[in-house]
């Protein structure tokens, strides 16, 4: 496939480098200095990199020892249209922002006369099927909120959806008792992440330092797909395989001790290991929540906005009816939750409450980002570049079949991630890619994580090609 | 008490309105127009107001309606400046600022080459005895970092700092059972408020609202002191009273059936009714923490950054030794958690952790914000007009004693409340208040709080005593 003439990435960063340049080992002399010195303020322990940001442009990221590097780990997957994008400054610069930036307002009780400009833009790009949306602060708390909304959704369709709390209600909960605060549980899945608060942390799965040590509740998982790669060999198996998981969820939903009020579950399980699962199962999935009345809450943080070819990676799977609720943070630079039925409200004022309700100056952002990917057809670049991607390193995969297991994400742009034999392997390979001049991420212990900003180009894609074939030629 | 010849505020504010205009009723046509255009996409069913943020001066709020108020509230007690305070819109519209919008970092592994410069402009208003700084996005999600601070804190005194966790506790965890979930709680206090995040709303005590429907921690409440007004006249009672809240929370850390990792209380309990304690009994209250081997953690959420008069209200008290952790948010526009001792940092990287690991924009304007109160003195400030106003308020609670008792705040600058005899009244004095062109909030079911911003001077203060005085003669 030639690469295309008009690339909206040189339209962003006509100074964008056309490689990598490496100056020093990583980390070089004056990172280490400049971690350590932080260190000393704000545990800085996991910080393997500081950035020279005011020189990072497009796709490069620089660091402080004049590294530059192409980045295809974007901040753990959240920046989603470069470095310094030159239409996101325009936005930062303007008097809105500045405005929500200085006078940050309690959103619920006294919004702007902009509020409402500033959601439709939102809703422009919502998930087909919904029209509302509540906003947050960061993925975890997207998802908690949207907890919150299953459990008043769940309590008032056994109540009535107009009627008022008893008084053994409003007693009871003041001390943390049911009926007031009810036994009620969310399920999610094993090697799921959504997040490390403590409802949160009690539905994420994926390694146990995120959550060792922090008192939980007790709240079932079910079991996601592992399917045999590659898929095309292995259809029968994983076909078996979204039987019996599904086999899992309903017996659950059939006989946890304490009801599901909702389903939560990732389009892609990300930080977990790029694990995928099929359009069947998730019809499935759709289906047996409906059965049981539970909602079925799809956690887009990672997946969402363009990353894998479509602006929200469930779409992909065409679940009908869609979705119950949709959870967003990361590329959006903002957080919350998109639904449509008018009972995921709650019943009164207030409940669904705190002071900020969100953020209106990353609220804006999102909206000019989401404008971005529609206006250049983001989604739809991405899904190229990742076409473009996939054989060549199926190619490697097959030249370097001890270093690049199991291949995932064929049609999903380029959300593609690939295992190594164990950890070590996987670490030394992500730390060889640096003298290659390429920032890349892992997932769960063994795989590695290609999460590029959707201003990733063909060109991009051959140097990070390259580089790999460069470290893997070496092992 | 002579008013100020140069005020600071004039000096931020040349054009801020000398009085209220009212044009209209509350909710003017305008607004409800708004309101009910927005909630037909985000839930405004509380949104008593909708603001023309372009227009807002200092400590006047202008409405779509044209109505410019006096505003006594500033969003739930988090204005800090003013609105559109010129060396906020500096900030605002710096380089530095947008490259923090724009580039939002991954602060945990990738911070910026300026993020030691952001975090120790945080530390120069940090209280006493603490050096060190965790970040997060809200009041709710800073003192859920700090329980988590805390419960790893607990844990590793148990096990040994520099010790590993057991295989039984790393699988344990992925189950959220014990012993790598622990049973472990957080003590807080009746009438408290914390946030409302399922850990937070756990501790979260002073209104059903606010957590109806939530499954939660059973985690103790102790009981806050209960003082009978005036204070002078009322020393021994509330003696008495101190002892037997203490005795209370002794009690409970020497029985509750799960450790108690931490204490957690306001200085003030602000959303709960403006109830105050004294210095003795906060040196209680630290004395016996170190005796059960608790952590104090104090919410600096609402009271904090300059609001009693000192820059943060705890400071009052003189405790000794200083609380381990203080949490804030609010007027800092930033939020997060003070502490000093090196072993409240987890034993490992990646446990304190998360993707964004709060927001580099909003610290920037945190640090902007905390050297303005510094250069300008406006804790001060608000100490001294605090003073100008309280007599005045005291003058008026002996003419119209039906509508203000228990007036509450001396000494703390202008954090002042006082309460109807039930919450219709109250509620009719806060809707009255709109037609002399003051915006003013409630606190706890029945009270007024008083929460104006920093530039809030004396010249403000008569025009709100001016407008209290014209209602209740009213009545």
């Amino acid at each position: 496939m030639p690469h295309p003439t008009i690339s909206v990435c040189e339209g962003y960063f006509p100074e964008e480098p056309v490689a990598p340049v490496v100056v020093t080992s990583s980390p070089g002399p004056k990172l280490k200095k400049a971690a350590d010195a932080l260190n000393k303020v704000f545990d800085s322990r996991a910080a393997y990199f500081v950035a020279d940001y005011a020189k990072s442009q497009g796709n490069y990221i620089v660091d402080v020892d004049g590294n530059s590097y192409l980045d295809v780990y974007a901040q753990i997957a959240s920046i989603p249209l470069g470095y310094n994008n030159p239409k996101l400054v325009e936005v930062a610069k303007s008097d809105k922002m500045t405005s929500a930036i200085i006078n940050r307002p309690a959103l619920g009780n006294f919004p702007g006369a902009d509020t409402e400009e500033i959601i439709a833009e939102l809703l422009k790009v919502a998930p087909k099927g919904q029209d509302k949306v509540w906003s947050g602060l960061s993925g975890a708390d997207a998802n908690e909120l949207a907890f919150k909304a299953a459990f008043m959704w769940y309590q008032s369709k056994k109540r009535g959806y107009s009627s008022g709390f008893s008084t053994e209600e409003t007693e009871s909960v003041m001390k943390n008792q049911a009926p007031g605060s009810p036994e009620l549980a969310i399920m999610s899945f094993e090697r799921a992440f959504h997040g490390r608060l403590f409802a949160s942390a009690s539905t994420t799965c994926s390694k146990p330092i995120h959550k060792l040590d922090l008192p939980s509740f007790n709240w079932p998982k079910a079991e996601f797909p592992s399917y045999k790669y590659p898929l095309e060999a292995n259809v029968a198996a994983n076909q078996e395989e979204d039987r019996r998981c599904l086999a899992i969820v309903e017996n659950l939903l059939k006989t946890w001790a304490v009801p599901i009020a909702a389903v939560l579950i990732e389009p892609i399980q990300s930080e977990g290991g790029d694990n995928h699962a099929s359009n069947e199962f998730f019809q499935g999935l759709r289906d047996v929540t409906l059965k049981y009345g539970s909602l079925l809450i799809v956690d887009e943080v990672q997946t969402g906005v363009g990353a894998t070819g479509t602006f929200w990676a469930h779409e992909h799977f065409n679940m009908s009816p869609p979705p119950d609720m949709v959870t967003f943070s990361k590329k959006f630079q903002s957080a919350g939750y998109y639904f449509h039925d008018p009972e995921i409200i709650p019943n009164q004022p207030y409940r669904q409450f705190n002071t900020w309700c969100g953020d209106p100056a990353r609220m804006i952002l999102a909206g000019a980002i989401g404008k971005e990917v529609v206006d250049k057809d983001l989604a739809k670049q991405a899904a190229r570049v990742g076409n473009y991607l996939y054989p060549k390193l199926e190619a490697l995969a097959g030249k370097y079949p001890a270093y690049m297991a199991d291949l995932r994400g064929k049609n999903r742009a380029t959300f593609i991630a690939w295992s190594f034999k164990d950890a070590s392997l996987r670490n030394k390979f992500l730390a060889d890619m640096k003298t290659v001049g390429i920032n890349v991420g892992g997932c769960a212990e063994d795989s590695v994580r290609l999460r590029p900003t959707l201003v990733f180009e063909e060109k991009h894609a051959d140097i990070l090609v390259a580089g790999i074939e460069k470290i893997l030629s070496s092992y």
